[in-house]
């Protein structure tokens, strides 16, 4: 058992390949929600995680994973890192799996140190002290192997997971992504490195704790990727606001319907918006009922 | 006047092109400074913040910038992040420039969060609140344009600035780094890139505020680097403990001998540890002006 196949049965059970991504700012919360006091960052990261609680309620039997992107975070500063860690807790509480996406990555030793931080804990005399303990983390592979190294470690010793950076959803992601080297993009380059980085850590499920990062927008090199990486389990941003559609990601998926999770932020969190008199947390239950119905359909019914 | 004028003059102020790295924790701290208390984290980051306060103290007359790695402090968890945060302040009233060694890089949305976070602060209401406030940070390449440019404008709007991670310093970076595309590495690439993500911040000494990351254990790629970027400022890490030299490291810096700060870690906080009988923040002060001669020497007397 690793983690991939405690993501991958959590997605079979509820039948639900969606991560639900917590990218909450106070721009976001519906009005009346928030009312900055004195100190605006305490009141900012109270708020934010007041919300981030009641979507994860309404949210919980349905999901199998949320994804908490820190910079929304750390812009408020150590009171937003707070309402980061009790977002985390939370929803771990509430039986989800935990996706920091932090796209973290350094040289081997200060790699070490963020493995500490969101994966293995911090060496504190005999014991390992969590500081904002997550059960995956996203980093970048700008640096190569030694900076991948530490995180694998702590997937091996901690029983934890990554997902690396390789195609990634935005516009301008391929203007190094895809520049061509030896006949292949460099995102195919950073995917076989990933899968590398991966080959001794496979779960029952198949998939290795090396997970990919391959964006929903470029379906063409998601399916690419889905063949070159079979072991590879896929996170999947980009659906919703940023264009990605549940047919191009069904590309990432495998034969069996299993392999990715598919992430939405905006459209869940913000999901109030468009479903007037509707409370903010059953609208977001509403919006991850008809997305989990979407990528359902795309996939031919079934999932995993 | 840009804020790479700014470090410009502070170094030829003090004729020293070093920045102090305080990648502290507690495993670095002499002999009985820290111990433990009810609450380890909170000890540790109060411990590491009083080690930072001396450390400043005893080299603010005679280095011109700290650098602050975040994942030693990320690791401490939120106790961690105040220490941070006091530090860079504490830097900052002693007149240091201070720089945030965060390699933060996401999609567009994400980017200008991070932006946020560590340069221009965070809207509220009709202000900008600073959350972890400081005068450059490091930023990774791998998503393009887009996740660069909200950084861009942060740098234009509130005189701050960037390093972007063009060629890194550790053993294992030229495996995505050093992949050859249109007869050029990745890196050039990324290189060229950075030049033109500054070509419009460009300060009266000559350097864009937009500058790159390059390591000093690549003293040849160094030396291309600084020919096709010659308005690029340069953050050079990997003197000493890593294994670059003076002499190699001379090969980032222009004719004019700027344009180049070099980045000292282990080598100056650990600096008691080969000064016996000598107070920590004494032996990193001796540490800190042997290496501003030894660098002097390798530059020919004479910086900037």
């Amino acid at each position: 058992m690793n983690v991939m196949d405690a993501l991958a049965n959590a997605i079979f059970e509820k039948q639900n390949p969606t991560a639900v991504g917590l990218d909450t700012r106070v721009e976001y919360l519906p009005e009346g929600f928030f009312a900055p006091g004195e100190h605006f960052q305490r009141s900012a990261g109270e708020a934010v995680f007041a919300f981030n609680r009641a979507l994860i309620d309404a949210v919980a039997d349905i999901v199998p994973a949320v994804k908490v992107q820190v910079a929304f975070y750390e812009m408020y500063g150590t009171e937003g890192m707070i309402a980061f860690k009790r977002t985390m807790e939370y929803a771990r509480q509430a039986g989800l799996i935990v996706i920091a996406d932090v796209k973290r990555g350094d040289i081997g030793s200060t790699a070490e140190a963020y493995a500490h931080a969101f994966l293995s804990g911090t060496p504190a005399g005999e014991a390992n002290l969590p500081a904002f303990d997550a059960d995956l983390v996203t980093v970048n592979p700008y640096l190569g192997t030694d900076g991948i190294k530490p995180f694998v470690v702590a997937c091996e010793k901690q029983n934890k997971g990554i997902f690396v950076l390789v195609k990634t959803s935005n516009p301008s992601g391929g203007e190094i992504q895809d520049l061509i080297s030896d006949g292949r993009p460099v995102y195919e380059h950073v995917g076989l490195l990933t899968a590398k980085w991966g080959e001794n850590l496979m779960g029952s499920c198949g998939y290795s704790a090396v997970g990919a990062v391959v964006g929903a927008t470029y379906p063409e090199q998601g399916a690419k990727l889905r063949q070159l990486l079979p072991r590879t389990f896929f996170l999947v941003p980009g659906y919703g606001a940023q264009g990605g559609t549940a047919k191009g990601i069904a590309n990432c998926f495998d034969s069996r319907g299993g392999g990715a999770i598919v992430n939405a932020s905006r459209s869940i969190l913000c999901a109030y918006q468009k479903q007037p008199g509707v409370h903010f947390a059953d609208a977001a239950r509403n919006e991850a009922l008809r997305m989990k119905e979407d990528l359902l359909s795309a996939l031919g019914g079934r999932i995993g």
